[in-house]
């Protein structure tokens, strides 16, 4: 049909290929958010267990409430950022592929240090556990990153992205991965601390989301 | 491209964005569902079964089924009226965004209160079991009626949108989170009739969409 | 926009309906036969084990193979005939939504089934095991029999689709329900000859769609 | 509508079969990838864990790390290439499908054989569980070379699809079944090269998608 036309059909085959990249990265988000939910075990007793004596085990789980609800908005709020970046892509080279592929192992992974958390949160490996979360979630942070830096080069931008927009969102973005490392570097000594930092970042990206 | 026409070009990337809600909101619906099903255990036994063994022990997990089939068809209900009115917003804006997650963190955890009454349901424990099994469907409902709240905003609503419509959805969902509330309030005392409560609601807002 | 065209309009809403009704499906039938891998259990030792104990551990789970393999491939012959009959389909009612929720329910089920034959199979217990997976596809033959029956009326049809088609796939499809009947009726005595039958059987249903 | 020209509706229908293929393919192989992160589990202790006991017993389960990454990584690029070639396809015919069914199968079962490598490699049993891994990507590779062979037919290719695209492509295809034999008679005597090879096969077809 088009093959008079070779550039023009690459063009439109590149820009169906950032459709696909979108969808991929949703199902994947999407599937590791709801995978949290595996994490919170029911309880279980020997012998019969009354109904206050499962109250109870329900109640004493919160750092398993606690940590999804905590992994769910990061994860939930990045797939908003990537999102607002990936509007202002035009295509997907082979570069933005495989960086968005470092995120989305990442992201993939974000329900074993929660699970970790749940478990060991309120014991005394809780050091441990945040740790391992907080220096998780610089990992993330670092990806997202070099996504950011691989989406804003000219070759993929889209023409009509404003240069504005893309100034205030590398300078709300880079905060990201030195934030975490000192949620990180608090988790030995106040673990529950480390988890109110990264709660924080969450809602700071969030109220980012309200000028984009 | 769209240089010249930055307004016009804005509209074209909100009404993109609410398709994209759209198809993340159908991936976590679609997950949660289908998680469900991780909730029901095969029999284990000690030394070899026999068959009857194996089907008696089939049989005795029913609380199971019943808690399975009553969460299903709640949330894949709660999918069609989530559907029927995002169908109706024209583009998603930051407040619509976070009401949404709020109820897609929710719906992701179904799976949670499910396995709980799955377990319990039939035991001592089974008042616990269901009261969270309903006071999580009263979070749900609220959930909903926020995104209800949100989504019929004159600036997110599409300008096509019949204002009959509109109060007719209002008018059947407002009785979602106090209904749930009489389950809560019944589950202490008759657990089994809270999960008929919950069961006879998903009836009647499948009822409704033959209106929509 | 579309304010003097109300009824175009509805036409555009009610397409648009069955398009989400299409991804909503297909991720309950993606995610289903993904989950399948779950049931296959990694092999467990008392103290360390060599690896040829590993290697006729992996072999001696051949019932769990097989049985993925025979879900997995019922269920993906299911989704091509589903969007088979879906193509002919102009717009989603309630009858509709709600034939296919139950079709869902059961798709989304099929792991359970799929392990206890897992487990089962090779064991005394088998008979009952294979009576409830033969048993089980009874009920999700029902259920897209009710589909092909509420997709091929006049009201929901596309005003293009060929009598001639509908009639060949209706001839086609009808033989489910008895033929999972006679498997199920099988599986007490032969309970390996009645997964033999319902492979039989996707491999007939696959054929079939050499045609359509 | 179209009732006057039921050939150009059924091209139609079926470029529209297309991508729901490929939307149903993209939806298994990005369930698989995530499903990866179940098979990495949280320590577990006798009696409360001190917080170097659980930091020492994250790093001794590396081997989980190493086979997420190996299988997160083969899947992702097997997914730019699955994508790579159906975009070069007009229409899905029954062959195609069931071919690309096949492959669907083994990626979904994909993390099975990574489990058994994350819990046996680093054991006595490591030769057994990394010849399953192998052995395993030696099926993947052969359903891919069918999936290539299948779609680059006269009868289904695009029209403007370059033959020198398609030249290329199969030329970097075909190394993948005998390097896979390859590391599966490897994998008895060096457990750990086996997994080596497959780490440098999806680096080197990573690096041929910069040529597409």
């Amino acid at each position: 049909m088009a093959t008079a036309e070779p550039a023009a059909n690459r063009e439109t085959s590149t820009e169906h290929e950032t459709t696909r990249l979108e969808a991929f990265s949703d199902g994947v988000f999407a599937i590791a958010i709801t995978l949290l939910v595996l994490e919170i075990k029911v309880p279980h007793f020997e012998g019969t267990a009354t109904s206050s004596a499962l109250a109870d085990a329900l109640l004493k789980q919160w750092p398993s409430y606690l940590a999804l609800v905590t992994s769910f908005f990061t994860v939930l709020i990045m797939w908003v950022h990537h999102h607002i970046v990936l509007r202002l892509v035009r295509r997907a080279d082979v570069n933005l592929l495989f960086v968005n592929g470092f995120l989305l192992l990442f992201i993939s992974v974000v329900p074993f240090p929660t699970a970790v958390v749940a478990e060991y949160l309120g014991t005394p490996a809780a050091p441990a556990a945040c740790t391992l979360y907080a220096g998780f979630f610089v990992g993330i942070s670092v990806c997202f990153q070099l996504l950011v830096g691989s989406a804003f080069r000219e070759t993929v931008l889209a023409p009509d992205a404003s240069h504005a927009t893309i100034r205030r969102l590398r300078r709300s973005y880079w905060a990201g991965p030195p934030l975490y490392l000192v949620a990180t570097a608090t988790a030995p000594f106040f673990p529950l601390a480390a988890i109110g930092i990264c709660t924080a970042l969450w809602i700071f990206w969030a109220a980012m989301t309200r000028e984009c």
